[in-house]
């Protein structure tokens, strides 16, 4: 026998290339933070770009570190496994898991930044953005991914493939209980409580955003797959699962910019650039948390209704809730996902998954959601009574580049007469 | 022995690796379409940006639905193997085989609106863009990879490894024609007959586009080629051909870039950046048919030629055949593509390929281009005759924007003196 | 016994999987050149864009072709392998060992352009980059990762595992000479010695180019890991080198951010985007000859440095030493890199790393250094002295676009005011 097979056998190359994928679809995962900041920054205006970008370098940085030095300890220390501290871990692990955990962990922590951006202090997000990437994200998955407590209790295991409802769920509604605190932009709103609008500076950057996180996203929902799954009697190639996540994926990205671009083209007539991208990113996230078990109709239905919900939604949040979210990140993020993670049960390709699924469901968003309103709430709250969550109106109307970060983002070109005149934020 | 070998032996370990290796260069070549969005963003007017991002974002999510439905299963039924549903295929064929499939068809699909761009209506592109993903496309392939009929008729296989006629030449000659058909843009030749140059709106995000598209030719090209092949007796490694290709389409995408610089240094004694940028696409798309087989130094003269007829054929079909194809798509795509399927024969390793191999490569760029001419017209020119085919003269000269999509792409900064002067579309 | 393992074995499959790996992170790497050219052009005026564009496209082309037909000879001449020729290699080392040199050579040679921008002739940057991939470069490579000559004379081997020294610090070094020999942009300094600032023309490409280079930037460190090391008994997974790459990497990264925006912070008040941006690139640098041999605390003290470095070293470089480094190559690339290659025997995961091992570091340092200062400045003396370096002052004022390339990068935007009274290059 081949004396190499002492060495590594089948089995280690197999485990290999699990590892070998995770690393790639950790860069690609980690690859979304030039997209959320391309996305966020070209949604809002030219004097707050540098901060918004700003805010995305800083999330990525800060979060980072607070993942590694408490918050992945506190995932495992609420999942029931005691406070595993990274650092004393296996060398390997700190790819195949951290690595691994940190990259979805930062997806949830960037989403926010684009609900407050153009007024909120960038001490005051960065203090937010740490204890989201230490504590208040962790315990989501303790809970979940970690824990499986709904299983315990319920008998049934909170479908969440990618974080659907973990990541972006979390995130977008994070992000709406972030702006609802800090309040609207300066002018976002008439006194008689009309609306203004206040579009970002480029759809271009908007739109380079949403591809990059589209090919991020393959990362996301695939990369969750592992190659070969380890079974009882050795381990599996997982191509049916693989071949599947690829496909739902793909057909609710799709179907979400097709249901975007729908509805708006019924509301107004015309096919607005941004809600066809946005609802291509609702589509995904719609798909997030149940690519794996989807049928490829219910990957089309999840990803039209993600995508026709966004227009809505965000009208709603806009004119009815009167919260000022700068980027749609409830209507992409949020709503998106929580109706994914509520859809699974009626459109698994497996055929209904029965009423104790559906409470299961319904539970993980539930208790995910109260978690995360009062966790963010408490957090701006306090920030915001300590006089530290809004920049001054001064500092708001001038444009954060200059007032938090000393620069311009486009020193050259000038401002048409009416740039300065929408918004005072 | 093993008992994990019952479950994984070394076979499947290497087709596992494969079907990786399929996933992760399906990412890439999607990413393409970040790479073209850019590409055509930059090289088309402020006013008609968020058009050509709307059209990119629906050629890929259109289009991907069509060919879900409807265009990967005519492929297979051209070839003869019958109308092959995907939705009731092996879920793990999904990815391997459908989701591979879908980013080539759809980078065939994206190249047209280049080259219609600032005109076409938005309902027009995307009914012809459903029609390619559905039908056109899938005819193409049905008679080249999935049938090889032209083996069977002249007794050679057509070279077309990795889609340099069948993607990118079908997508640039389909482009010439739908440009064709449209007409110019408004005050593109003056009545004398004479050129108004248009020149598109931000070289950096073209040089982005590039770049980006450069990156996910890597994917397309080198991912062509299998890890593992499977032979008589077993899985062999492919490092060869693997090794070949990345070679060769690196030095002809540098020859490209060096060839159409030099050219543009010749004619204007300046370096023109979008000639390099587009040379360097032109020379890869030069290599796309042929990277396995070519011989080193083929691939440097193919590169050098693909590169230096862009400036002359752009000439050419802007001067001569007045034809208003607005990114160039046919010189980078379609003769660049043209003229490196039929260079095969002439720059194998092997030596001189034979007669027959010059036959089967004239006819299969020959069946390739009348099938494209004709379908192409035909769509176009049925939508130009129900005069859905081009926006209004008021919407043209007001930018596509405004009148297909309600929104700006850059609202906030304000345009030169000359900024609507150049042309009225 | 299968009979497929006859033909592929478990280490012919371990094989493959190094392969694949290296495929993937040579794209990644080549990727890298948006990157840089997002970042650069992002950092120079606006009438200099298509020229740091240009720039980049060529750097590329011509240099892999330099490479291709000189460099890599050189380099295993130098390393005492002899002048092996590429183009006679095996197939397969065309993507191991050639593609994956030359993507690293290329990062070497494009860092040069971001510190001569605004001022070098094109064709004095295209010479000096031919010399750099066919010479300057490869020498570097040969004495240590092809020669390991420091280990031969100091009995302990030069530590550079990525190139944080042989890629970047050489690149930052080159760029700092040629800027010196150069000369500053026109107005940069004032007649009574006064510093005027230059601002860029965008952030958001600035920033852009830095999450692209950071995702490449995991190909570069990650990727210099193979999946399995070949041991004296069989192949061995090596997944305990990638984790802690892929830790130390990601927390230098971090740390780079945070530290040079904690020094701009503390030195004005304002957490500048731009310092921040190329903080965490310096941490990236910083890490990059060590990131299999740190300790996690020394990634996170390296990388810390790294970034509290730049704003200090920049300030230096322009206020003291009066050199016109634009887009801060020497900070970023240049003093990152030593520093972290000086740092490791005091950060070593396994404890001081010996006398020897400092002594080590300094000579190979100093002997890259000194290399580097004397052809850099050589090829830049001898262009300057025939009248090549450096356009004309009426093409400098008018922008190397115009003059050099006869393109304008954004034809419609109108400029501000002042935009043409900041400097004069």
């Amino acid at each position: 026998m081949d004396p190499l097979l002492l060495q590594v056998g089948v089995s280690e190359v197999a485990s290999a290339v699990n590892f070998t994928w995770i690393l790639v679809v950790s860069f690609l995962i980690f690859f979304m933070h030039a997209g959320f900041a391309m996305l966020e920054a070209g949604q809002v205006r030219s004097k707050n770009v540098a901060n918004q970008l700003t805010k995305n370098l800083l999330t990525w940085s800060v979060g980072v570190m607070a993942f590694f030095l408490i918050g992945a300890g506190i995932s495992s220390l609420v999942g029931g496994g005691g406070f595993a501290w990274t650092a004393g871990a296996d060398p390997g692990s700190w790819a195949s898991s951290w690595l691994y955990g940190a990259v979805f962990a930062m997806t949830a922590a960037t989403i926010v930044s684009g609900a407050v951006a153009g007024r909120a202090k960038l001490r005051a997000y960065v203090t937010y953005t740490f204890l989201l990437a230490a504590i208040i994200y962790p315990v989501v998955t303790g809970i979940t991914w970690s824990g499986a407590y709904f299983s315990q209790y319920l008998g049934t295991t909170f479908q969440d493939f990618a974080g659907g409802m973990i990541v972006h769920g979390m995130g977008g509604i994070a992000g709406l209980t972030a702006a609802y605190v800090l309040g609207p932009r300066i002018d976002r709103y008439n006194s008689d409580g009309s609306v203004n609008v206040i579009p970002g500076h480029s759809l271009t950057f908007a739109v380079l955003g949403t591809l990059i996180l589209a090919f991020g996203w393959y990362g996301f929902n695939v990369g969750t797959a592992a190659i070969f799954t380890s079974g009882e009697s050795g381990m599996l190639f997982n191509g049916a699962v693989l071949g599947r996540v690829a496909l739902t994926t793909t057909l609710a990205m799709a179907m979400g910019a097709i249901g975007a671009g729908t509805v708006a083209l019924a509301k107004t007539g015309k096919v607005d650039t941004l809600y066809v991208a946005n609802g291509l990113l609702a589509g995904l996230v719609g798909i997030t948390a149940i690519p794996n078990v989807a049928s490829w109709w219910g990957a089309i239905v999840v990803g039209a209704l993600a995508g026709a919900q966004l227009p809505i939604v965000f009208g709603f949040v806009e004119k009815t809730l009167k919260i000022d979210d700068v980027c749609a990140v409830f209507p992409v993020h949020g709503s998106a996902g929580v109706l994914g993670t509520l859809a699974y049960p009626f459109v698994a390709a497996g055929g209904f998954a029965g009423v104790n699924a559906v409470i299961t469901q319904v539970a993980g968003v539930l208790v995910i959601t109260v978690w995360t309103v009062i966790t963010t709430g408490l957090v701006f709250g306090v920030l915001k009574a300590l006089g530290q969550a809004r920049v001054s109106e001064t500092h708001e109307r001038e444009g954060l580049d200059i007032a938090e970060h000393g620069v311009e983002s486009y020193p050259e070109f000038s401002l048409g007469d009416d740039a300065t005149m929408t918004d005072g934020g």
